[in-house]
C-alpha cells in the first residue's frame, strides 16, 4: 500500500525553540521575507528590479507597461507568499497578513475570466498561451501559485487565494490533455505535479489529481510533445545539444522507464516528488518503483556528501554516475531543497529512516550553506572546494562564487530557503493517528492529539552539537501512542531511557518505536554518540580518491583558509588524527570546531626549482588543522575551502 | 649582444636516418602532405570541404563563386606549401614541386596590383580590408604566406613566391603604421612578426624589419587600437568577457610590460617568437628581457610536463599560474609547436641548453602526441588524463577527444605538425662558422663546412630508447671546430669519449663543447644514463599533488586502460616501484615500455555500499602496472589514460 502513513505536523501545533533552527527561522522571518518584499516591489537600491509586482499590476490593468523580468517572474511572489504563510502559522503578524491579503487581491485582479493567470502571456498576448510549455514556465507558475495558495489556506482559512489557484488549475485542465481538442503538453519545469496533489487533498476535486497524474503519465511519451512543440516554434530549442536534448527536461522517455536522474537537477527532484505524490494517491506501484530507482541512483551515484546534487553547471544538471567534481559542481541550493521534498514523500510512504538520513544530510549541509549566517546573502551554487583565484580566472568555474551574493536576477534560491525553513517543523515531526515520528532533532514544544487526548511533548536538545535529546510528555490523561525516534544513519551507538530506565529496542527501518501509554511527566532521553567521523567515498568517485571528509553527527566539516592557510591541496590528515572537539560560542554563531593532527606537503627546495623535479619521496611538515562546519564557510575572510582532504 | 649565435643547419645538408624521426618525416611526406593537398582541393569524401584553393581561383577571376570557409582559410595552403618546401629540401620530388609551382602561380593571379592578397577581402570587397585586424586574420595570412615563401625560396631558389610575399608585405607597410594617414593596427593573430624577420634576412629590405618591429612596438599601446577598431565595428567583440578581453590577443598592455603568458596560447608563443626575432635584430635589451620573463612564466608556472601549454579551452588559452588541470586542459598541438619556435630563438640568442630542454620535452611528448602513428589522425587537444565517458557526458570536456580525429574544420594542427617535422633537422642541428651544436639527438648524416673545409658527421643512435650516441667525423683535411653536445636536463650521468678516451668536460649552459682539430675517422661516443625517472610537480599545482609522472629520457609515460584496466584513479605507484624496461619492437611501432610494481585501491565492501562510508583505512591490492610513452596513447583500443599517477 502506497498511501502516506505520515503527515507533517501542522506548524501551528509546533513551537520550535531551538538555538540552531529557531535562529534560522527568525532570520527568514525578520530578514528574508521583508527583504524579498522590497525586492518584489523594486525598492532595493543598486539591484536589478524584479518587476514581479509591477507585472501583476500591468496584467490587472492598474498601470500601463510591458512585461519585464524572467518569463517565470510571477513565481517569485508565489514563493514569497508561501514563506509568509508558513511563517504566519508559527508567528502571527497582522500587518504581514494584510500585505499578503492585498497581494492576493492584486493577483486575483490579474486573473482572466476563464481562470488563466500568467502575467507574461496576459501582457504579451493571450493567443500565444500554452504554445511554449517547454520553456515558458506557465505551468511552473501554476505550481508555485498552488503551493502558496494551499499554504495560505491552511494558515489563514481564507479561500481567496485557493480559489484563484483552483481557477487556474481548472483552466489548465480544460486546455491540456490527450483528449480531442486539447493540447497534449506538460510542464517544462516541473512543480505543478506535487502542487496539484496538495490542492486535491483540500478540494477533493478529482480533476486536480487527474491533471497531476496526466502530467506524470504524458511526460516523455512518444511522439514527444516537446519535439512537436519545438517544430511548431521553428525548432528553436535551447537545450538541443548532445549533452542535454530532452533529458534536460526529464522528458527523454516515459517517467516509469527512467532509472537515472538526468537533466536540470531542480526540475528532476521536483518531478520525482510529484511522482511520489501521484503514486501514493493512485496506488501506482510501477510509478513508485521508478521513484525508488531514481532515488537510489541519486543517493548511491550522484549525490555529494553534503547532500548537494547537480554535478555540472551545463544545464544546472546531473551529469553521470560517480561524476562528482568538487570544484566545478553546481549543487544548487534549490536542488538540495528539492531532494528534501522528494525524501519527505518517500519517508511518508515507507516510514523508512534512510530517507530522513538524506533529508538531514541535505538540510544541515547543502541547504543552509546557501544562506549567510546573517540571512542577507545567498549561494546559488554550493561548491565543496573553492580557490578564489580560480573562480575569478577559470571560465569553467565562473558559476562558483567564493562569497555569497546579495540577491539574484533569477531569485529562486533565497525564497526557496525561506519557504523550507519556515515550514521546517513539518519535516522534523510527522504523525498519524497512532504515531508521532521525530525525523529531525530540534528543541521545541509539540501539541498533538492522540486517541482524542491532548498531549504535549517538550523537546530539549543542543543538536547538532550534542547527541543528547530529552523529551518530556505532558498530558492530563494517560495516552497510548507510539513515539518513533529516528536513529540517524551516522549514529553508531546510543543510550535510550524512559524515566531513567533502559528502553533500548532494535530500530525498525531507522526508528525506535516506543509504543506505550504515556503519562504526564514521562521523560525520554536519547543519548547518541557523536564522535568525529571520517568518511570515504566510493573509489569510483575520481575526485575523492585518496581523500576523506570529516563529519560529526549530521554536520559535514571543511577546512577554510582562514584557519589553515592557503594551498589547501597540500594538507593531509594523519591516519591517527587525534581529533579535539570544541564548542566555540563566539565563532560563526556558535559551532563545534574540530582540531586535528595533520601534515602539509613540504615546500622544501621548491623555492629554487620551478614546476617539475625528480621525485624526492613523501615529505611533510606537521600541521595543526582546524575544521569548521561546511554550512558556515565563507562567513569570515573569503579564501580557499575544501571538504575532502587528503589522507 | 642579442644577435643569434646559431643558425639552423640547412636541411639539404642533413640526411636524417633515424628509425624514430625518419619514420615521422616519411609519414608527413607520404601521408600528411598528399592528404592535405586533396583536402585543400575539396576531394576528401565525407569531409567538410576546405574551399581553400577554390577561394584563390575565385579571387583570381578563374571561376565564379563566393568566399567560403574560415576567414583565415588562405593560411592552409601556405602551411602546406611550407611543409612541401622543407620536405623537398631533403627529398626532391619533381612532381610535387610542379604542383607547388602551379599553386604559387594561382596565388600570384589572385594578388592585387598593389600587392594585397587575402582572398576573403578580394572576394567580399576590398573596401573593407584592414578594417577588422583584430579578428579577421589578414596579417596572419601574410605571416604564413611569408614563412612559406621564405622556405620555398630557400629550397628552390625560385623568386616567384618570395616576390608575392614581398608585394603583400610592402602593401601592408604602406597602409599600417603610426604615420599620418596610416592605420595604427597590428595582427589579431600573430605570426607575421617572425615571418617578416625571416623575410628581411633574405631581402635586407629595412621595411620588412621595420614592419615586424612596428607590430611588436604598437601592440597593447594606449589608446588601444583594438578598442578603437571595435568601436568602429559596432562593439562586436567576441572575447570581451571578463576572462579574456584584449589579453586574449596579448594586447592588454605593451609587450615589454608583459610578464605573464596570457590569452590564446598559440598566438602568445608566436608573438614571443617574433619578439625574440626582433630583439635579436635590433639589440633591443628591454624586449629580450620581456621574452625571458614570459619564457620563465611559461616553463616555471604554466607548462605541462608534456610541454603542452594552454590550460583552458575558453579561448584555447593560458589560464593562471600553477593552474594545470590534466583533464580539461587544452594543450593544443600548435601551441606546443609554437613553444618550440620560441625555444629555438631563445637558444639561438643565448646558446643555453635549457631552451633546448623544453624544445625536446615538447617535441617528444606534446607535439607528436598530436598525430596518430599512421599519420592519418590528429589531436587538436592533448589531454594528460582522459576518461572516455567524461568526454562524452561532461560538457566541460567537450573539447577533449578520446581518439584522434580525421581532419578538422579548422585544420591548423596537422599542417603545423607537417611543417615542423619536415624541418626537424634545423631544430636538431645548428651552427655558426666555428661551432656545430647538436641540440637533439637523432641519427643522420650532416655535411658542414668549417674553416673552409668540408666535414661530414655520421651520427648513430637509438635515441630516445637508448642514451648512447656515436658520432664519426669524416673529412679530407683536419678541421678545427667546436662540436657542442647537449647534455639534456633530464640526464644525471654520462660518459663521453673521443676515440675511446675520456673526454668529459663540465657542460657550459647544458652543452659540452668539444673544441679541437677533428681528423677523419674521429669517433665521439656519448653514453647518457637513461633510467626510469619519477617526477613530481610543484605542490602549488593542485591537480598533481600526491601524484608523480614517470619518464625516461625525454619521453614522458602514461598508463592506458588497454594495459591497466579502467578506473585509473584507483592506481598508486609503490614507493619502491622496481621498474622493468623492455623494448617492444612490435608495440606501437617499437617503444620501450615500463613495468612497475603498483597497487590499486581495494573495492572490498563497496559492492554492498554506495557512495560514502566510514573510512576503513588505506586498503590496496597489488597491481602490476605498465606504462607506455605518452605520445603513443590511444593508438590501440580507446580507453582511459593518465600521465600523473598517485603515489
Amino acid at each position: 500500500m502506497l498511501e502516506k502513513k505520515l503527515t507533517p505536523m501542522s506548524l501551528e501545533h509546533v513551537q520550535i525553540q531551538d538555538k540552531f533552527w529557531k535562529g534560522y527561522m527568525e532570520l527568514v522571518r525578520n530578514h528574508v521575507i521583508p527583504y524579498q518584499w522590497e525586492a518584489l516591489n523594486d525598492r532595493i537600491e543598486n539591484a536589478e528590479p524584479s518587476y514581479c509586482i509591477q507585472n501583476f499590476r500591468v496584467a490587472a490593468g492598474l498601470q500601463k507597461g510591458t512585461f519585464q523580468g524572467m518569463v517565470f517572474q510571477d513565481s517569485d511572489v508565489y514563493k514569497w507568499l508561501e514563506a509568509v504563510a508558513w511563517s504566519l502559522m508559527w508567528h502571527p503578524d497582522g500587518e504581514l497578513e494584510k500585505t499578503a491579503d492585498e497581494t492576493i487581491e492584486l493577483i486575483g485582479k490579474a486573473q482572466q475570466p476563464d481562470g488563466y493567470l500568467d502575467t507574461y502571456y496576459i501582457i504579451n498576448g493571450l493567443e500565444k498561451r500554452f504554445t511554449n510549455l517547454m520553456d515558458n514556465h506557465e505551468l511552473y507558475c501554476l505550481g508555485h501559485m498552488t503551493e502558496a495558495a494551499v499554504a495560505y489556506y491552511k494558515t489563514t482559512g481564507k479561500r481567496k487565494f485557493l480559489d484563484i489557484a483552483v481557477g487556474y488549475a481548472n483552466c489548465v485542465y480544460e486546455h491540456l490533455g490527450t483528449e480531442e481538442g486539447k493540447i497534449p503538453g506538460y510542464p517544462g519545469h516541473e512543480v505543478a505535479e506535487m502542487a496539484l496533489c496538495a490542492l486535491y487533498d483540500i478540494t477533493k476535486d478529482e480533476r486536480h489529481l487527474k491533471l497531476a497524474k496526466y502530467f506524470i503519465d504524458q511526460r516523455g511519451r512518444q511522439p514527444l510533445f516537446f519535439d512537436e512543440e519545438c517544430r511548431k516554434n521553428g525548432n528553436k530549442c535551447y537545450w538541443d545539444d548532445t549533452y542535454m536534448k530532452k533529458q534536460y527536461y526529464q522528458a527523454g522517455k516515459p517517467v516509469r522507464d527512467q532509472d537515472k536522474a538526468e537533466g536540470h537537477a531542480v526540475r528532476a527532484v521536483y518531478l520525482y516528488t510529484g511522482m511520489a505524490e501521484v503514486a501514493s494517491r493512485t496506488e501506482d506501484r510501477g510509478l513508485f518503483e521508478a521513484c525508488e530507482k531514481l532515488w537510489d541512483n541519486i543517493v548511491n551515484r550522484q549525490m555529494y556528501v553534503t547532500g548537494a546534487i547537480g554535478a555540472t553547471e551545463h544545464g544546472e544538471a546531473f551529469s553521470f554516475d560517480y561524476d562528482l567534481p568538487n570544484d566545478t559542481v553546481y549543487g544548487e541550493t534549490c536542488a538540495a531543497i528539492g531532494l528534501i521534498f522528494f525524501a519527505r514523500r518517500m519517508l511518508e510512504i515507507t516510514k523508512d529512516g534512510r530517507y530522513a538520513d538524506v533529508m538531514e544530510r541535505a538540510l544541515y549541509n547543502g541547504v543552509i550553506s546557501g544562506m549567510s549566517l546573517d540571512g542577507q546573502k545567498f549561494f546559488y551554487v554550493n561548491p565543496l572546494e573553492v580557490v578564489p583565484e580560480a573562480c575569478e580566472k577559470d571560465y569553467n568555474k565562473r558559476h562558483v562564487k567564493p562569497v555569497r551574493q546579495k540577491w539574484f536576477g533569477c531569485a529562486c534560491c533565497p525564497p526557496n530557503v525561506a519557504r523550507l525553513l519556515s515550514s521546517l517543523a513539518g519535516y522534523a515531526f510527522e504523525e498519524n493517528e497512532q504515531e508521532l515520528y521525530v525525523n529531525l532533532y530540534t528543541g521545541g514544544i509539540l501539541d498533538t492529539v492522540k486517541n482524542g487526548k491532548k498531549n504535549r511533548l517538550v523537546i530539549e536538545t543542543e543538536y547538532p552539537w550534542k547527541g543528547r535529546v530529552k523529551i518530556r510528555i505532558e498530558n492530563q490523561e494517560d495516552t497510548a501512542f507510539t513515539l518513533a525516534l529516528r536513529i540517524p544513519g551516522w549514529c553508531q551507538g546510543y543510550v535510550l531511557k524512559v524515566n531513567g530506565e533502559n528502553a533500548e529496542k532494535r530500530p525498525e527501518k531507522g526508528y525506535v518505536l516506543l509504543e506505550r501509554t504515556w503519562k504526564n511527566g514521562d521523560e525520554i532521553s536519547l543519548d547518541m554518540d557523536m564522535p568525529v567521523q571520517i568518511l570515504e567515498a566510493n573509489p569510483r568517485v575520481r575526485e575523492d580518491i585518496g581523500k576523506v571528509a570529516v563529519a560529526r553527527g549530521p554536520v559535514v566539516y571543511c577546512l577554510e583558509e582562514a584557519d589553515n592557510g592557503d594551498q589547501l591541496q597540500e594538507i593531509y590528515l594523519k591516519e591517527e588524527p587525534e581529533f579535539k572537539e570544541t564548542y566555540e560560542p563566539e565563532l560563526l554563531k556558535g559551532v563545534v570546531t574540530i582540531q586535528a593532527k595533520g601534515k602539509r606537503v613540504s615546500r622544501e627546495g621548491w623555492e629554487k626549482e620551478s614546476l617539475y623535479r625528480t621525485y624526492t619521496g613523501k615529505k611533510f611538515e606537521d600541521a595543526d588543522l582546524k575544521f569548521i562546519p561546511y554550512y558556515a564557510w565563507t562567513n569570515r575572510t573569503p579564501g580557499e575551502m575544501t571538504v575532502w582532504v587528503r589522507v
